[in-house]
């Protein structure tokens, strides 16, 4: 079973501070909103649910110490929190959606005390988490059986066990499918520039011991003619009610070698990554990242000096390219508009 | 004008160390036989007219010591050099073309004496720089009509100045369009795991003064969406006869998306790059790189210990893709099988 990402042992959160795998699986206990903010920040926790998960316990961590004797000056301390832990990261949806979770869920608790509302927010972090791996578990199912046994799966990025609580989204499937016996193997694309596929998808599939190859991002064409991919399947960050999918840059170039090379392409979305507010995918706006992520890969400078870069964290894949979408209510296929619009 | 990769002076041959750029420009000396196959090997010198050159060279350094009183010992010493040479790199047709040239002109020769044919040889190798401006020189000049004052032109790997005696292939249409007062912008795929566009392409490009924005090769998709790309131009280490085109992996996909969006696709292509006697692109033989490349690409280690990698150096392009194939006679169109049969 994958490894927890978010764990709480004696009221403490704990994650597995991402930036150090695949060298190293530790554990670090985050004691405030700030190393919270900082962890979200620089992607010692990533992935669209654990970041949703991350922040409810943010919130919580932000305002444990407050000396608000009433509701309103609380709500500010709330707010405060809030409004914080969001700028943390600007396109992950779920960020939004669990600090409004929390928000509605302190107001509709508003005539308990101060203490018994510290304890609420705690206690729906914890649930989260036991939500998100009913999600990932349910999503996986539904995944699972679109895959046969012996298939090649390619996947993008890591929307992983390591980027929900425990199972993944796009990752799910293949945990799913492996406990149901099928043989399936893993064609990872590294990710540049942050290589989550090389350290995180890669490193979580290993230690589970089901058949993963790393490729650079350029090799997935060419292993798409070679007849080794049954199935793409990735995550999103957020998709909009027309179907159309944001997720890490790359994963629109993906789809299109999939179209091409006749290979389903699906997309694994917990329906809190489903934005029906959003008519269409061009109205998501796209994290620009700094140049160095790709001109100082590593530590080491490998661009010349002065060199203009273009750096997106994401983009939008259209509709047309996505062959379903995987949620934990069901499947759904085109026309997504009206498909999704019955799901909720 | 774009540096000299490869330059005699005072019968010495120097070449840029590329595995030295974009961060250092030196030229080194090579001395012997031994240095040239390692420059090849570990790719201070790459790019298939560059390599062709630097075998020729490389010959020369082989046999000038030679001890040879005649025709037949000199031979079999030329034989043991260019076996040797042959074994530095075996996907690049333009070794086994140029070593080729190189043995036939010593047979042709095989009434001077010794020393006159290890001049021959040097000659030979001098000419074939000669040769190898003009080549990319009125290649260029076809592929600059192909574009248009404020054209975007995304290219991959570095088949630029670097990769040949000094205009480059793929980047010779720019250089001459620049001339011509046409306003190009380059789009440099940083081409994983080697980052040759990163390390040369973009710093050749920036050198001259033509505007290159680096990105990683997941990004090409995006970046074509957003209509920034009029003109896609790659190189080729060895196209066949039907056009099927071998270049560096991930050349196929990025044809794949300029075809979806309706970009052309150009490969520039010197006609010592087309094998007449290979019928289809699967007849070309695919190098696989060691796994290090991948899973420790900037020194650093970014992938689990153990993990399986699959790194082919190339990949084939099906001509159906090609827009046009760039030569020195003249652009190319389909039906290739008919129309590159007649340019021979």
């Amino acid at each position: 079973m994958p490894v927890d990402t978010i764990a709480v042992h004696e009221n403490q959160v704990k994650i597995i501070d991402q930036t150090l795998l695949p060298l190293k699986m530790e554990y670090i206990t985050i004691h405030t909103i700030g190393e919270m903010w900082e962890a979200i920040k620089v992607l010692r926790i990533r992935g669209a649910p654990a970041i949703g998960i991350a922040a409810a316990f943010g919130v919580f961590l932000g305002v444990k110490e407050s000396r608000a004797q009433d509701f309103d000056t609380f709500w500010k301390d709330v707010e405060k929190a809030t409004d914080f832990l969001a700028s943390a990261r600007p396109t992950a949806v779920n960020l939004f959606w669990a600090l409004d979770r929390i928000k509605k869920l302190v107001q509709y608790n508003r005539e308990h005390s101060i203490s018994e509302l510290k304890k609420v927010i705690f206690d729906e972090a914890v649930c989260m988490i036991k939500e998100d791996n009913a999600i990932c578990r349910t999503l996986g199912e539904f995944g699972a059986d679109l895959l046969n046994d012996g298939d090649g799966v390619l996947t993008h990025c890591n929307a992983g066990g390591l980027a929900t609580a425990r199972y993944g989204t796009a990752l799910a499937p293949i945990y799913v499918a492996k406990e149901q016996g099928k043989h399936i193997t893993v064609f990872s694309d590294e990710t540049r520039p942050l290589l989550q596929g090389a350290r995180l998808t890669a490193w979580e599939l290993h230690q589970e011991g089901i058949p993963v190859t790393l490729i650079c991002d350029n090799m997935a064409a060419a292993v798409m003619a070679k007849g080794w991919v049954q199935a793409v399947i990735v995550g999103t960050d957020r998709t909009a009610a027309n179907g159309d999918v944001a997720n890490k840059i790359g994963t629109y170039g993906v789809a299109i070698l999939a179209k091409e090379h006749g290979i389903p392409f699906y997309v694994a979305a917990p329906t809190s990554s489903i934005d029906m507010t959003l008519s269409h995918g061009d109205q998501i706006s796209i994290e620009e990242r700094a140049a160095e992520e790709i001109t100082h890969g590593f530590g080491l400078q490998t661009a010349p000096e002065g060199i203009r870069v273009y750096n997106p964290a994401f983009d939008v894949t259209p509709n047309r390219y996505v062959t379903g979408i995987i949620t934990e209510k069901d499947v759904v296929y085109p026309p997504y508009s009206e498909n999704l619009k019955k799901l909720f």
